[in-house]
């Protein structure tokens, strides 16, 4: 019997981290799907079962160390060994300085860097002694930099970053591939479509980014030969100013 | 009467943040030094006193929301207006990303960024009003590049990065001044010459900061007048490899 | 009869050039090769042609303005649209900069600046009527950062990535995909494996860049389709420093 | 006697090195201007005089090898030794891509950053054997980034900031001081004045940056101690967006 390869994507609820699992189930991945509310990945589940694809949903609230942990560990026991783990998790949020709470800035912290360090250093204990594996952390415009409004999401983005740099340098050479694509631009989702039909109007023009072309780089970068590996990357629609 | 300025200086326990406070001091800023422990203050209290100028210490645990906003408040209302807030707070540590515990990643991330975000915001609030004042946030090195065994270090660095990045975009058209100097070499403190000699000897032909060197770029920046502010700045050693 | 799609390599003399030359081809492109002898392409071209691919060799000297308009025009009546260019000039030279001369400083910004300003702007000429095309410059480490004895080759790489930037700022709106991938590390080449055992042995564990796995990246960029275009990626073997 | 020092401005025709020129004449330099017509340096030196310092004009193409090797010959043997060269010559153009001319490419080139190029080697020649000097590249915000229609502009700055990096990595362990001011704003000048009076009404409010204020940063980095050395230092007004 062939053991089945594993990925992990954490923050499969947006468009973005579904059609990264569907990628990967479509390559013969099992794809284990993780957000707080397991019901929520029922239907990302169904689909890619449905395409003739495997899929495992986890409930995790990636920002408690003993959750991921555990998830880490169940996958790696239960499913297969995890060649690829991507971090997908975004907390958006915009206030002015002085109307930034303390909890708001702990909170998209907690959400966008501490989940992002648990989920990568549980990815990195697995995969070094293997001497291979994929990590891929999401970035964002916010990621390179700070802006009025972006106090707590900034911070978050960049703390995130430092880690993807620094993972990268300390694990490339045992083998594991650490990889920070940056997405600058409206991702095309329901929400976007729902709430700014405006910018949906762009999507007609490709304005915003299609979630399966993300996903196709994210497989790509999977795919590199370790002679020729990226680290950072900037993905953008055509129409957008940078 | 004449109302004084003041200055508050958060991590006023290592030779940089005692060297700013006495520079402000000497040029009759009453400086307000802030650390957990307030007796470790008094030599510095002292040496402002001794020199003729006007100290006041505030034991602080700068993490600690409540802390915060009562301390800016009670230099407002008893010492006299805020015209210059640094934030000097380091944790630098070591460890490789395997061995970086839950509680050090985010303490780390809570001496020296959600410290920044508390201080930097209530500076924010009293200075707003007055549509002037200087706030600095201290960088390192590990603001621009991660590296092996600093993930939580670089993390909470890039993240008062963007905080300063953030602040300066949208309190610079207020009249606030937000700069971001990057410290980038070893300072010359009783600490390298008692544990690393062979550091200390570097010294000897400058190749250490002077804290006071650092602290007279400080008082340059904050004695910029408007149209002519720097936001980024490193500083190192002639010596000095980057 | 259907229209051959071509494409540009300038600067196909070393292994990445003639890597992306035959890749192209590979998927039905007629490999434009150009540099400045003719008959150093033969080979080149014989490996494509044996191959079952097409391609046509020019000798042209890219920092002379009238032979690049010549030859663009030339494949263009002949070949066929070009839908992709790559400038894949290199000029790598280390010199102190006491010891770097005007000749030299300024040669190695013609070949590496000057002649990519001229094929990148031949290339828009023809591509702007017709809303797309993919033209892409090859970076160096020294595109990113100055060195000691490098500063007549950062000088030009810097130059190269500002033309790169202002291109993909003010062709992307207009259908054309302007990239830069960096390239940080050694290539697996026959003058390093002849000059620098040393060096080549580390090929054996990966540790240089095979120009294969590069022209996959380039291809790959050219295939993204516009709503998800990169600008900039570094590519480095897993034991690079960095 | 004793020996006066001398500091060399390229480029002392604009506002900026103008007034760095009297800067440090007030200071006892002797200020040596260059710009290629020296007529339009006698209102400058007949200023310099009027206050009591001392100044030399020097007709100079910076572009033209012998023509920088001959000034700084001449300052060193009959003014006094360099302690401070400023190259501060602009050539900001715009032009789409396909309406740049090989010309206008070539010769924005040649005054940004071939004439900047010249300009420190031959500083650097006369400095290093002293051990100590201070060198200053103006930047500005086209050093940083492309833009559409910038493609010359920014690749002469880009390739001016490469030439200070590197220098700084390879001169400062010998004892210069090399460093590049970014000013991100407009500067107040005539020409400003005159043409663009909208602009200038910004003036005003300390809108644009005052030359005489960027002239004390440039004295500051100049005074650095060697422990304390600023590399890159952004500048720009209070009110500028970046």
């Amino acid at each position: 019997m062939t053991e089945r390869k594993a990925i992990l994507v954490v923050g499969a609820g947006d468009a973005t981290g579904g059609a990264i699992a569907k990628r990967f189930a479509r390559e013969g991945y099992v794809a284990c799907v993780a957000r707080r509310s397991a019901d929520k990945l029922e239907p990302l589940v169904a689909e890619i079962e449905a395409a003739g694809g495997s899929a495992r949903a986890f409930a995790c609230d990636a920002r408690v160390e003993e959750q991921v942990i555990e998830m880490v560990a169940t996958i790696e026991r239960e499913v297969g060994p995890l060649h690829a783990v991507i971090f997908n998790i975004g907390a958006n949020v915009q206030f002015s300085i002085t109307e930034t709470t303390e909890r708001v800035y702990r909170k998209v912290w907690e959400m966008a860097a501490l989940a992002g360090f648990l989920t990568g250093r549980e990815a990195a204990k697995v995969m070094l002694p293997r001497g291979q594996g994929t990590i891929i952390f999401t970035g964002a415009t916010a990621s390179l930099r700070g802006s009025a409004k972006f106090s707590a999401f900034a911070s978050a983005k960049f703390a995130l970053r430092a880690l993807a740099q620094s993972m990268a340098r300390e694990l490339g050479p045992e083998g594991i591939h650490v990889a920070h694509p940056i997405i600058d631009g409206a991702i095309d989702t329901a929400f976007i479509r729902d709430t700014f039909p405006e910018l949906y109007k762009r999507k007609e023009q490709d304005g915003t980014l299609n979630p399966e072309h993300i996903a196709d780089t994210y497989w790509q970068i999977h795919c590199q030969p370790r002679d020729c590996w990226v680290h950072e990357m900037d993905l953008r629609p055509w129409t957008e100013k940078f």
